[in-house]
């Protein structure tokens, strides 16, 4: 892939959509901040396997779509901003989540992804229906 | 100010903060979306002022901080992302709502505003405490 923050991010965020939670865990730093804004923030690279094996395993289909895209900086630090429609297909229904990221790039590596959404429309759509 | 797609941004939110909804009203276009994600679409110069005029009433102090931005594109046709802290004071209380927002512009103005942020948490703060 072509070596620039851009790149990086949407290669971590076809990794994710493929399901393929070891690479995407290769591409982040030891320290890494995984920051759900208003769900909290997990640390290191078991912190993003953890929480999205479990989210994922609600899931029986990932459709991320990169909306917008900006970035500034090298690949060796940048900051990289994205808009997205996150859509999953849970309790057999397809849904949008509209999310913004915020990802932080140092020597190759992603060292922060920061989500920007609303809380009860990700509960929402998480919760089966009666 | 620098003739940038950042620097109208940074621009718009200065007016912001001071209050200067007329000039603001002037940065957008008059077909201007100003979306606020989990709690919907207005249109147009007159929909910014109405809905931040009611907004700010509540506020007794303003301090929106840009944490980062992003962007792409020239001065006639650019997409701008920003991570910021909006600070307010509301019933005597300093709160920060963190966002993260999507500018496009087109020939010089701003023709959509889109916020992503957590909608309880902004009611949280305009709700007078107990």
């Amino acid at each position: 892939m072509e070596n620039t923050p851009d790149a990086l991010v949407r290669h971590f965020i076809e990794a994710l959509v493929r399901r393929d939670l070891d690479l995407a865990a290769s591409m982040v730093t030891e320290d890494f901040e995984y920051d759900n804004v208003p769900m909290g923030k997990s640390f290191g690279p078991s912190a993003l396997t953890d929480t999205l094996a479990g989210f994922f395993s609600m899931c029986s289909g990932i459709d991320w779509e990169i909306l917008h895209q900006t970035s500034s900086g090298t690949i060796d630090d940048a900051i990289v901003m994205n808009e997205r429609d996150d859509r999953v297909e849970i309790h057999g229904r397809w849904a949008t989540l509209p999310v913004a990221g915020i990802f932080k790039i140092h020597h190759g590596k992603i060292s922060l992804w920061r989500d920007y959404f609303d809380r009860q429309t990700i509960v929402d759509v998480m919760t089966p229906p009666s």
